[in-house]
């Protein structure tokens, strides 16, 4: 389904200036359906690309505007990057026909309720929730081809779902007990200037964070619930890395209904196999974020646990990639009936 | 007790052109009771300590020489810096007098069979494991103030035991199903020239490894089985931080006897009140690795887990010292009747 | 010109285990006239590039071999990774069809008894040399196009020459008296196994190297000379970064015939306009190394200096990219009369 | 001579919540001479140390309190980390008996218009520059330990002057044209929340900045000039290193007088005979910033230049130390009558 007369995607990122919108940028210059319709910032709107991401100066973009000076005729859709609570005016004031596709948490969780309590801010578009689709491709392709609003999931969420979602709906691991010891990059934590996130405190050190509950914890559990036809319940403790870019989950699992580590192996093998961006790896393997950096791949490795009835898992990401702008951008590709690796095909940068 | 008729402690660093030997020479070397009798290298050996490790050249140090130049006659005490499987032989061959700190694992296993299933290497020195003593002061104090052949604790075992041994005396937690999410700096590794820790292939990037066992397992069991009075199990799953110092452990146990976290922060610091190197840090704060850089100290978290009856602990050492040479200078100073903290009072080093 | 009935261009890499070699991989698997007939390998023989390179995983390539089970019918284009001494008495073993692209330093330097004092390796195949041709495209672009066997140049001397060349051509710098202090990520020094290279050795720290002279100033007084129609001599001091990619070169120069600073910077403007990879920054912009990461671009800057007479300028690539693999890529589209840019449009990857 | 009756000197530090201050703390915390009276922060104040530093909270220090709420009758040293422009006032409102030790830029430079031009601030205490004292022991000791005013020097200008200054006053090398190529680690900005010192910006990246003039210009020419008893004038490019702590300047200078590399490397060995913080390392030897990292050091090498008449020299120091919080102390010990090197004594930290 082309976007408009002249076949070209008429796209406008809102907070354009952060580290997953100069990621959507990077991909998405190279993408032959997509022009560039409008970029937004907030404090930087007036300033030129190349001078908030030197890095992307050999393209041609529009400059930085205000989100107001936006003129949503000329959108086919939009990415928002921008703060949580944001979007849900926002999006009641887009013609029907825009897509949506947002990185925030606004369309995330589908009990408004929950949204509240976790991220401190009411739902002010519970009417438009039930549309939301949630953006893993892998999980739910369909829907996502059809919807008009993709909800951006979280890095850590993806790095968890897409593990462990198919092993919960094969019955496979209990959806009790599961240990989630997640690592991240700071470029998870965005652009904004706070001293915890500069270099001399980040750089050389290692610590965990979020330890009184973190507001992933709501959104992995919904998707495991729903796999899992009951409750799932989870403990994720996540840490910060003294490094840019990647994700990596430990996960800890009770298996159920006989299964082994070599099973939960086969069953991701079999429901992944034709993925374009998945790889479970054999068992000698052990997945590094240095294999996914720069790229929209997840692998996936399973090892049996060193308790009895226990399995352990481990998955890998790149956070603004698989985990933010090119799982969105395989969104895009999909809701447009593009091929969903459009403009996703970078190999991973290594060292 | 002082160690020879001039009040010095005549000391030997065996394998000093390592990351540890260089630690040890680092606190030693303004150890006002400490003097080199001797310092060697393998292939090194015949160099100068500046050529090895220049950062150290301002000190005036004998040359690097080869093992078999060592005169014991002339040594009180022996740290051994070596490969695994290289004690064994050696302390037999050295004085009684000579007391022996052995930073390898060749007397940290009491059973000769678990260290020959886990090492590969016949434990040659049967006779003289009894009488070794594991080298964690905070909690075997007294033997190894006594001891003539203290076992230099494993890294993560340092990590691991210290907050959970008490834990496990007080039959606060249980001994079975304990997972030990670790992650260590590359100092642990050594200075050793191998391919998969050159700076192109360790930074902006992290990995698990040892998923399919790793030697650490047998020793965290062990310490924790005697203070449980019962086997004890782990699941323990290290991993590779692109950084050169620190060890984060993330402990998820199962707690008993109707204990609450806050019930185990509290015996814990009840426990190690007073303990120059140990804090018991509150709820509201995150140990983190850049706390300890450098020092001797270790920091313990205490955390409510997300399921009933679990409990989060996260513990922080620098590897290199409390997991290593400065927890054995420790021990050093409590076999020669000397203040524990000489010579250990470095703050850590920040940013 | 295609290189044989199908269309493609067979290509060889030996020494594919290496960082070039895999960064051959990454830009040429994308490459649509591109086929893998061979990728050799030393120790490494028999594995498969899964094994050597996990962040490859998802290509389908042809194991490793050995150099001597290439079948060099099969093969239009070699491209040699190999250490320096390598190439002499290959190059002459291959069909004269065979088109080489050198990344050692065995045909860079014209006089074979330069090549030999520096690199203390005799020059065996001084009758090839003449024909030789360096290969920095935006200098020696038609030359390229014609060759059969292309010199890489170093990644030093590619972020020295591309700015200066044009100036001593220009007459506008003199070629006396040129101060180069550059400094290097520690990609350059490639995958060995060596103490130096350790992350525990390079972290945090910074150290300039090479100081009683380094292999890549013959190299490039050679083409700043031809520039200047006389010999040039330059004071080149090399540092290493704590950093896996990128050059960052700081050039000191003394303008002549009455050129200032906005006149090198015009001229460098004019000489490389349209030119993909060159990028001339205005005076309030400092190139980045992090602004060519992964891409194959250099930044130029020029800026006062604060002597009379005297000039700045800062140069910056991706020292795999643009300063190795990259532009010899771009040289291989050249000598197949492909478009330059082919396969070589990754944009840089920040943060 | 003793500070007070008790023999303390009773030290405040005003802007104890940056690094400076950390590292001061870090080093006075130690210090048997030293007591804290007061420790001030602007935003933070009424936090306590280890909310601020965590890695410090084994100390007993006092809570961060206003600068309005010091009680100067109870100190005798004042170490200022405040923001360029604070301390003129401040010291005029000092008892004269209260020692100043100043971190800014607020008394480093003669010339009140010199300041003015360079920081945009009015010098209002033209009276008491001329009795402030310039702070490097090695080159000023005498008039440090009668100075009631220390300027703290700035960090690249400490590693440019030590090596620099003897070799003017020796006539050995020309006070014109000296080149000097610095790079620093991150720690130098400070640990003010700004976006260009995040680790995702730094981190796998390397720039020059200051191109356009840099403050420590001017303050290392008037140290030059005052050697050479001439103007000399030099031409500063600073860089930033992605990494925390350290500096290393190479100079690029014009021999004089008949002088070789050999005989400034002899001239600065003699010079610094016996100074414990300096060492003049033989030629084979280059200087890195992790053999410094936490001491008080200074590594010197000198080294023939590639042109005649030329030399080069490589100064390498911790920025924080002997660039900063370490001097300092020194000069403190210095003007207490006490052992220089008191509390400076600790070894590098590696790696």
């Amino acid at each position: 389904m082309a976007a408009n007369d002249s076949g070209d995607i008429r796209t406008a990122i809102l907070g354009a200036s952060g580290y997953t919108g100069a990621e959507l940028l990077r991909l998405l210059a190279r993408h032959p359906d997509v022009r560039f319709s409008a970029l937004t910032a907030g404090r930087k709107a007036g300033q030129t690309i190349d001078r908030v991401f030197p890095h992307l100066a050999s393209l041609d973009l529009p400059h930085l505007v205000g989100l107001d000076d936006v003129e949503w005729e000329s959108v086919d859709v939009v990415f928002g990057c921008l703060p949580h609570g944001s979007m849900h005016d926002l999006v009641r004031r887009l013609p029907e026909r825009v897509r949506v596709i947002d990185l925030s948490a606004d369309f995330r969780l589908r009990d408004p309720a929950v949204y509240a309590r976790w991220y401190g801010l009411e739902h002010k578009a519970t009417d438009l929730q039930p549309e939301a689709v949630y953006g893993i491709p892998e999980l739910y392709r369909d829907a996502i081809a059809a919807a008009r609003i993709v909800a951006g999931p979280g890095c850590y969420p993806t790095s968890v779902q897409v593990p462990l979602v198919p092993l919960l709906e094969a019955g496979m691991i209990s959806a009790d007990g599961i240990i989630i010891d997640a690592k991240s990059g700071v470029s998870g934590a965005g652009r904004a200037a706070r001293e915890e996130m500069l270099h001399g405190e980040v750089s050389e050190g290692f610590h965990a964070y979020g330890l009184g509950g973190h507001r992933h914890e709501p959104e992995i559990e919904q998707g495991l619930s729903a796999a899992a036809g009951r409750a799932a319940n989870v403990c994720f403790t996540p840490h910060l890395l003294p490094m840019n870019r990647g994700i990596l989950s430990t996960l800890y699992v009770t298996l159920e209904g006989g299964a082994t580590a070599d099973d939960l192996r086969a069953e991701l093998a079999r429901r992944f196999a034709g993925e374009p961006f998945v790889r479970v790896v054999p068992p000698e393997v052990s997945p590094a974020t240095r294999h996914v950096r720069g790229s929209n791949h997840i692998l996936i490795g399973v090892y049996e646990g060193r308790f009895p009835g226990q399995a352990r898992l481990v998955s890998v990401i790149d956070n603004l990639v698989k985990g933010a702008s090119g799982q969105l951008v395989q969104c895009m590709n999909l809701m447009f009936g593009l091929p969903e690796t459009r403009s996703l095909d970078q190999l991973p940068l290594f060292p």
